[in-house]
């Protein structure tokens, strides 16, 4: 069993978000610094639905589901036709360019299925994944578990300006260097930067150059703050049979308890997916398939609401970081911060614990997401005023533990 | 991307039940025999929850997962813990072994979601992997998929008799040639019967010997038809770190459209495959979860009466096929038949195809479950009356299309 044990070293998941209460007992007392600090307990590793409720008619559509009894609960494996073609066409209007919803859409458990399903499929033994650096700590992971060997091509975030500062001579380089994949999130978890029209029309141009097939993760690309504009690399002039688009309902519109994600695209990858969709865990629940009626589909001004809620908790967290010091890039969209803190006195994951057990503030550490000993990452879409006062905590809590 | 390709030859998926609609369009039209057989359609190749509902009570499960909120939503990857201790109790009385609700028990989305994760955590490029024909479908694809070496040991199923039919000898050979992993479906989809107890002390004692692990898809074990005993692995003796066992409320409790299955037993594969859910899926759809305290917690009599429907259904379909000579096993436990076809002047893949076409009546090719080109499955978990005329078409069928 070596070689599964071998596999399996690099999914190591106790420092992963939601599962620090699985971490083993250390010591930390010979290095802990001063008292709790008090304030109501805030987890930055995944949102809050009860702050940010899914959309009530969500459970109306799951209940319409399970109503409609068999014919919901066994789907094709790429989920209900009826569904596919509401999705589609919402999708399509959304990104600026058609999908198929017979052969071009696959519904997935989470849009964490449809990453997982996309890299299985396009990602072989030893084939280079080009992947951005800070990006997704899963992107790592699951081309290391295919066996892909990873090409880094950092992002320089920091500087606010018009690009999100992909290093473009880095794809390049890793695109001659012979990779297969370039996986990359927009807007970028954890730094909430969005790739600019002239970014999105370079990797369009050099994917197509090199052949090179994009799995573009656009989780987070419905939560646009005021001002920002976004381009999808699907609408971009690549050939559409290289890219495959991700996203999904689990974030902005707080559905991650249903888990459902979509998958449209390059009609080849889908087949592959589907085929394996098949065998991982046949389908996107039937009855929880119903809810992505309500996607796109939204009340008008939900979604605007929505957006003013999260630009204000921004604002409010930039001002507190950015006041202390700590070097941040301005989230364009999305709800992920990823400030850069001073040197401390401890490492990182002592730090986060620290967080965790002096502060009651749950964060991810950098190192999730690349070689970022210094930042940590925090899903701001939460209660604003304990988001606040959480944030104010972490700073206490940096120049406690300040080298 | 040839790698890729390669690897999902084998995950073909165009036959698999609830595919049909994805077929290409081949004219058979020259090999074609009569007209169509009026009658209402059935669809065998999986149970239909209509006929047999689902536990009111899930709904209302389900609905308290979802008013739980955020803490419902974001559980552990392997499942919200008060819920698996439940879960726990009630497999531990089941199966007659403790189940470690910390550590020894994870949530999946579907015993599907089981299956892989625990090929996946077991089987490595190159392992050889013991596996009985026939046996569930994606056995062989998941171990295909993950590189494993597939060492068939054939099931003599057809005698009824006291003993399931394995053979003993072949599968001491393939862990004699090294097989690392043994997976077997119990009670045996697609044929119904139930292993000994003898045979069950058999599995475990070569297993110990050898060092072999094993992973038993119990799915089917509640639904035990008069009379039978069950005897399971996890309770014969062998080292409780070397089997992983699976169920789920999928099948006999109707609750396939919210994707839950449960593995449990060693607690370094569990982990292993708690890593992988990671970045699966994250973790079985939070609000689902919920719907597992209805699990092994139904009113008295519900089950009782659920297989009492079943073996009703069971004993008119065998006097239907055993009428027509097709040599077909008792099934023991679950809701599988796999009648023996006389030979046919067509292949079977066609043979099933004007089935579907010309008599309404979709079942699933015995070519899925290894090498039995003259074999039909059956999920009889269908309304009773339409299932009896549906078999009669089967066999009018036979008739038309007899070599």
């Amino acid at each position: 069993m070596i070689g599964v044990l071998e596999k399996f070293k690099a999914l190591a998941v106790d420092d992963a978000p939601g599962q620090e209460g699985r971490q083993a007992a250390v010591d930390l007392s010979s290095i802990r610094r001063g008292d709790p600090l008090p304030g109501r307990p805030v987890d930055f590793s995944h949102g809050d639905v009860d702050a940010h409720p899914p959309l009530p008619e969500a459970q109306a559509a799951f209940a319409a589901g399970l109503a409609a009894g068999g014919s919901q609960a066994y789907t094709e494996y790429r989920g209900a036709l009826s569904i596919r073609d509401e999705v589609a066409d919402h999708l399509a209007d959304f990104t600026g360019a058609s999908v198929d919803a017979v052969d071009g859409l696959l519904l997935t458990p989470g849009t964490q299925g449809a990453l997982f399903l996309a890299i299985a499929a396009t990602v072989g033994s030893g084939d280079k994944v080009a992947i951005v650096q800070p990006d997704y700590f899963a992107n790592r992971k699951l081309t290391a578990f295919f066996g892909g060997q990873m090409s880094p091509v950092p992002l320089e975030y920091l500087p606010d300006g018009p690009d999100a500062g992909l290093d473009l001579w880095a794809l390049r380089a890793a695109f001659e260097n012979g990779a297969k994949v370039f996986l990359f999130s927009n807007p970028n978890n954890p730094t909430g930067v969005v790739y600019s029209a002239s970014e999105i029309a370079s990797i369009a141009r050099l994917a197509t150059e090199f052949g090179v097939t994009v799995i573009a993760d656009q989780l987070y690309s419905r939560l646009q703050y005021s001002g920002q504009t976004f381009t999808h690399l699907r609408s971009a002039g690549m050939p559409a049979e290289q890219i495959v688009t991700i996203m999904g309902p689990s974030k902005t519109e707080s559905l991650s308890g249903y888990r459902l994600g979509v998958a449209f695209g390059a009609s080849d990858i889908i087949a592959r997916m589907e085929q394996l969709q098949a065998i991982v865990s046949l389908r996107a629940a039937g009855y929880n398939q119903a809810v992505l009626r309500t996607w796109f589909n939204e009340p008008d001004g939900w979604m605007a609401a929505r957006v003013t809620a999260h630009e204000a908790i921004r604002d409010d967290l930039l001002r507190v970081f950015r006041g202390a010091g700590f070097a941040t890039r301005i989230p364009q969209a999305g709800s992920y911060l990823f400030p850069t803190l001073p040197d401390l006195a401890v490492d990182l994951r002592s730090f986060v614990r620290f967080l965790r057990e002096q502060a009651g503030v749950v964060v991810t550490p950098g190192t999730e997401f690349g070689p970022h000993p210094n930042s940590i990452r925090l899903n701001y879409s939460q209660d604003h005023l304990a988001a606040v006062a959480a944030a104010q905590r972490i700073v206490q809590m940096v120049d406690r533990y300040r080298a």
